[in-house]
């Protein structure tokens, strides 16, 4: 938290304007041996202006060789180590459905299952049931359950799997998880690994004794299971780490809800990229610090549709001048990670970023945005988490340190 | 040793295969200014060509500006931080002579000097007596050393050194060097620093008792003194903490013995390069990570041999396909340090590396293996503590971190 502290430290308010544009799993891979990137590929004229007359490099979202999921690939482009802030698995499922998740309540993975008139798990996720049996179930849990004190909200995620939410005083989250690993065994009690979670423990046995009755003559889902139990982490704000007032303008539950976590509004974007753009335009006076997120690059990425990734950036490209129209002071291009279409999945390659500042940019040898191009960049290989110090120093919000 | 725990956390079983072909001692200078470095004279198709598919970049070993020995310089490559990893060099000391250290032992480097009458010493080297001298003397006092509940080791090094290795229950590390660094001056008792040390001060105390006595009437080797008392450092082992089966073919007892240190398995290596090849093809399907070690580059490089240098890199290249007949699955080609012949010695410069793995190697602008062409590419510059995770990564062992 060195390093965070410091900027915080250093912090200068200023009237400026930073705008990142996270193009999700931007980073990519030829097919061919020796072949393009998509980015490369890509036709990209507005992006390739930004290139030139900015800074450009390759960012490591969280650490060499390590491939990150939207969390910890998102945390590093707001500023925060994604090391040393976990953000726990029931906290992401429930961001991920728009759930709120607040610091009273502890959010929880659920997934029905099949248990044997023992008691002994025969199917872990219930068949795969359909993800309208999963909200009828939900819909009859929602009825039927009540624990004294806690308020619990339960909400379908997809086929067999749900969230929980408790909100109450008093639930710590270390709590272990119910589910066996294995078919042939007795669901586990959640058990609480310290005195703060003992409750939360306690009425999560309620919720399964509950839930089991409710569900006993339900088939083939006819109970569930619990895991990840977690609470909201207790993350400083943008505002107060970097005195910046931010919004976020993401389409996806998920990045909306990661915006929440350090502290950004979340207006309503819209559906469309162009329809974020003329949100950022319609709210370019109340705020200083503009996260706009771009899912289709990644979903492209991981159907592997290299031609399709292809297009996604070329749409992207085309909505920049709507940015540029706004004269930001800073802003970022870049990616939470890399999602090569070549590999279907996230990956750990770099991600090819730029920084365009026209006060203070310094040029560098790139004239074409693209992992290869990257390679001659200003930036050089930097961690994901240095980017928002950098950003920060363009937009002039940071002091001299020390004399 | 946060980034290693993560690793460890990360780790997924898969059936993929990584080679490490540590030539040591790679990197090297130019002798005229501007002029060529060892590396860049050398013919090397076979490594040309993997840089150019693969993915190349420059390994800082320790930090910048520390020049490593050999320890530190392959614990970074086996990923494990140099710096949180300290080898005492008594261990070191034995490893390179191919004596064991196991959990009970305490290694020792000790060397024979010089004592007038009254006991302090007149040469902190004997007159450097030669090999032979020092294997006798060794071998008197084996023949007449004993200490009661401890086994002692004594083994000559190289003129006047020696290692000497006490085996037995309760024997810290923790105690203070013999020799007094100035002639004219006493020998110093060994002073334990702890409680933990105290059985070993008093077997050395012994030890020295008893040595004394039997080297009385030497000349002019009649006495020693003992430095660098160290035990074996606790360290995962490389299957604990990556799930790998590794592996290593290396002709030098230095290089086994810190193999063995991280828990791999010590194979006969043959005495050539070639041999080694040999050895990886029939154990190929034994293990899934091999370590080569190639000496050569380094000892031409201390010989102040610019051109033999040149030969031994070549002789390197020209094995390169024997190792791309077995098809692993990541192939790195680096150095734990520089060894330039120009300065006859180990260096801090970084070290030109290259990964190739077909699956998942992102082109960079690099077409050969050389310092300078490694500018260009994709791992950029790097901590040699780095690449064991970007090897796992590129093998598909490490899992998503975060959802």
């Amino acid at each position: 938290m060195l390093m965070h502290n410091l900027i915080s430290q250093l912090k200068e308010p200023n009237q400026t304007k930073i705008v990142l544009l996270v193009a999700d799993g931007l980073g990519g891979l030829p097919i061919e041996p020796g072949g393009k990137t998509e980015l490369e590929t890509a036709h990209t004229p507005n992006l390739d202006r930004l290139a030139l007359e900015g800074t450009t490099g390759l960012s490591t979202p969280v650490a060499p060789g390590i491939t990150p999921g939207s969390g910890p690939g998102h945390l590093g482009l707001f500023g925060y180590d994604p090391l040393e802030n976990d953000i726990g698995r029931g906290v992401l499922e429930a961001l991920g459905i728009g759930v709120e998740v607040g610091p009273n309540d502890v959010a929880i993975r659920g997934n029905f299952c099949t248990i044997n008139a023992e008691g002994a798990v025969s199917d872990r996720r219930a068949g795969r049931i359909p993800t309208e049996a999963c909200a009828r179930l939900v819909e009859k849990l929602r009825q039927n359950i009540s624990i004294d004190g806690v308020e619990t909200l339960i909400e379908a995620v997809r086929e067999y799997r749900l969230v929980v939410r408790f909100r109450g005083e008093g639930l710590g989250e270390n709590v272990s998880d119910t589910d066996p690993l294995s078919t042939g065994l007795l669901t586990l009690d959640p058990k609480p690994a310290d005195f703060a979670s003992e409750r939360t423990a306690n009425v999560a046995a309620e919720f399964l004794r509950q839930a089991k009755v409710i569900l006993h003559d339900e088939h083939p889902a006819n109970f569930l299971m619990l895991r990840g139990f977690a609470k909201f982490p207790a993350i400083e704000t943008m505002e107060s780490a970097y005195g910046l007032k931010p919004v976020a303008i993401a389409v996806y539950p998920m990045y909306r809800g990661l915006a929440k976590l350090v502290g950004m509004t979340v207006v309503d974007p819209g559906k469309t990229l162009a329809d974020q753009m003329a949100v950022a335009q319609a709210q370019w006076a109340n705020f200083d610090f503009f996260f706009l997120h771009y899912k289709y690059t990644d979903s492209t990425g991981e159907d592997g549709a290299f031609a399709q990734k292809v297009e996604m950036i070329e749409a992207l490209d085309a909505e920049i001048p709507q940015l540029m129209a706004l004269k930001p002071d800073v802003l970022i291009v870049t990616g939470d990670h890399s999602t090569p279409s070549r590999m279907k999945s996230h990956s750990f390659h770099p991600v090819p970023t730029l920084l365009w500042a026209p006060a203070t940019s310094r040029p560098d040898l790139v004239t074409t945005f693209g992992e290869r191009p990257c390679l001659l960049g200003g930036l050089g290989h930097f961690l994901a988490k240095d980017l928002m110090p950098l950003a920060l120093a363009h937009a002039g919000r940071l002091q001299k340190f020390g004399a």
